[in-house]
């Protein structure tokens, strides 16, 4: 037999619950505006120690006062609200895309506190001259809103595998093994963001924290399928409310699911995948538009939008692919929801009712209803807000490690 | 934004560190003999506390002296070794299949202590007749071999949903929305069993016990896809060493993954899902052996043995049809291997070849190798070995749980 679960547990110390309880003290705050004694109450710790345990968490700048508590019916003064400290730590996120960067950064209570963008065509630029632009990006984004980042995470458009700030394949910007924290790292020191290059890196794939950001931000379940398009087509797959990153961190490559296994070759090398049908130059191809350049879900937007019934047509058969592809998955993962992100939530109009369809007809042995379908209302900001809110959520998930770091 | 995971904690308290170090104690043990200094050496325990939880463990059955402890090159006598009682608490298995019934009984350490199993076919049988002659096979096992069960888990080839011990639908059998658990407390019952009748008792799908015993006796990796048959396919997910159940307990069903989403009918009203193409009947079918009867799996064996090229031929289509499956899932899920168990182990000889090759074709963003796909070395005793397996890792995941339900 295998060694059990437990088996890898440490023993319990003190350290350890000191440490569990500043995350519970801290979650709670997360939650809205509270007094001391509002915490006691639905922790269950004492006020003394939640008040201890909220002098620590004021120290590192956590948590702030914020006016008087409301009234609790409680015996004794209301006492001080306090909450997320907006000036507190705050996330700081990159993004490079095929056509352009950006760069936000979110305070600790997850609002948006600025937001940078450039166009600009990366296909095939050299990694460093991209990365100069990125630094140069978040240097100026982080300076306006003069907030001190706890950490820095980037979307990228590629697999990034075992090696962690690396990389492995960025097709459409045509990187391997690039190592992107690293590069960053030294753009960064070089655009005189000294501060910023000292931060916590994190390279992440642009799908996994579209999905991210749809767990953390939208209002739907924990438990979905996240479909996005970019230059490929990639899904987030959320289990309990956790991305399932797989053995390797390749989870998600819905891109390549076979959904004619006889049909066109990809460029991948099998035959048949989902992105010959649904991804971006298949979908250009099938309505008269190959090769229509920067934005191309735009363009297929307005033309759709217009009454272009080949785009119109393009887009159904690329929401019929999806919907084959999705059934698989539905039926493999039995998740709560699917929810199309990215670049396909501009375009769910026209793709949503095949898609529909497929899932309506091949979901048979479960339960399944349209409704549990939908467009992501963050679109194509997906990533970039998931890239940001990761740090902060990373600081209030475990204040004592983030204090210790501090220290 | 939403509740961050940390407030989903409890505080930490004194009672939790020692159920905590209970199990930290016991998953010791269940690693081999050992003496108590060598546990306070590995898990940083006093030897105080360690012997004080030993104590506890030893009184509720769970630990028992096996002899003198091995030389451990510390000073001071070596000591007692402890190991998991072979005599303590037991895992009781049962198995309804399509044209069986089985019952098993595993010591603590995991150990086959009794094994019965009955031919019998169930199909459109009446539940209680069925239930009835389970509850006899499994009086009788647990009779013969004197250890006193913990809990009974079934396995049942069929949807097990959101309602604990209820079979949603077992279409092979013929049920639907079928109470099993308490079925079989009144059949336990009805046949004196009144202790097995007083037990925990749980349902679960067939497909996903057989992934979980792969997972615990099995010598692979915490991340895989077990790909099973018997009257359906089925898949167990497992996913950092746990099962996916998904958000409503389907997830799994391969079986009806669009394989040619334009082909043939399946009876749950979808086209060309894989059922169609390396199901029971489709195999059959194109081995020219419709309508077989009862040991399918046995048939096509002898067969594909003795040089039937007829039934060689259907097994590597159904092999190329579980590969564009597999390739689908692993572009999806990212696991660290493939295993073909249940039915398909004992023919994986014919099926793997195909099977092998279309994943070499399909799963090309990431690496894969051939080795990455093998058969199960459990084949069919997988489903009832992970049932009663399953009952026994419970009790020593959490021992305080276990002395708290006997106390």
């Amino acid at each position: 037999m295998r060694e059990t679960e437990s088996r890898r547990a440490q023993p319990a110390s003190q350290q350890g619950m000191r440490r569990a309880n500043l995350a519970l003290v801290l979650g709670e705050f997360a939650a809205g505006p509270r007094s001391r004694a509002d915490v006691a109450a639905a922790t269950g710790l004492t006020r003394a120690a939640v008040s201890s345990l909220v002098d620590e968490l004021s120290a590192a700048g956590l948590v702030a006062e914020c006016g008087p508590a409301a009234p609790s019916g409680r015996v004794g003064r209301p006492g001080t609200a306090l909450a997320l400290d907006p000036q507190g730590p705050a996330g700081l996120g990159g993004e490079i895309g095929v056509e352009h960067l950006a760069a936000c950064v979110v305070d600790l209570r997850g609002e948006v506190r600025g937001w940078r963008r450039r166009d600009v065509s990366n296909r095939g630029r050299r990694p460093a001259e991209v990365l100069a632009d990125l630094a140069a990006l978040l240097r100026d984004v982080s300076a306006a809103a003069r907030l001190d980042p706890a950490g820095l995470t980037v979307a990228v458009p590629g697999l990034v595998g075992a090696t962690e700030g690396t990389v492995e394949r960025a097709a459409n910007l045509g990187w391997s093994g690039e190592p992107v924290a690293e590069g960053l790292r030294q753009a960064l020191a070089a655009a005189g963001a000294d501060a910023l290059a000292a931060l916590p890196i994190e390279i992440d794939n642009e799908a996994n924290l579209g999905g991210l950001a749809e767990l953390w931000l939208g209002d739907g379940p924990e438990d979905f399928l996240h479909v996005s398009a970019e230059a490929g087509i990639g899904a987030a797959i959320v289990v309990g409310g956790r991305l399932l990153r797989g053995a390797r961190g390749y989870a998600g490559e819905l891109g390549h699911l076979p959904v004619h296994p006889d049909g066109p070759r990809c460029p991948c090398g099998a035959r048949g995948c989902l992105e010959q049908y649904a991804g971006e130059a298949a979908v250009l191809l099938a309505a008269g538009l190959p090769g229509a350049g920067d934005d191309w879900v735009a363009l297929l937007a307005d033309r759709a939008a217009g009454g272009d019934e080949l785009v119109r047509a393009a887009l159904a058969a690329a929401g019929a692919a999806l919907g084959v592809a999705a059934a698989g998955a539905v039926n493999l993962l039995d998740p709560a929801a699917v929810v199309l992100g990215g670049g396909y939530a501009e375009l769910a109009e026209w793709l949503l009712p095949a898609m529909r369809a497929e899932l309506a007809a091949r979901v048979t042995v479960r339960p399944w209803s349209g409704e549990w379908l939908s467009a992501s209302a963050l679109g194509r900001r997906g990533p970039l807000l998931g890239a940001a809110t990761g740090v902060v959520r990373a600081v209030v998930a475990d204040p004592a490690r983030f204090a210790a770091a501090e220290a």
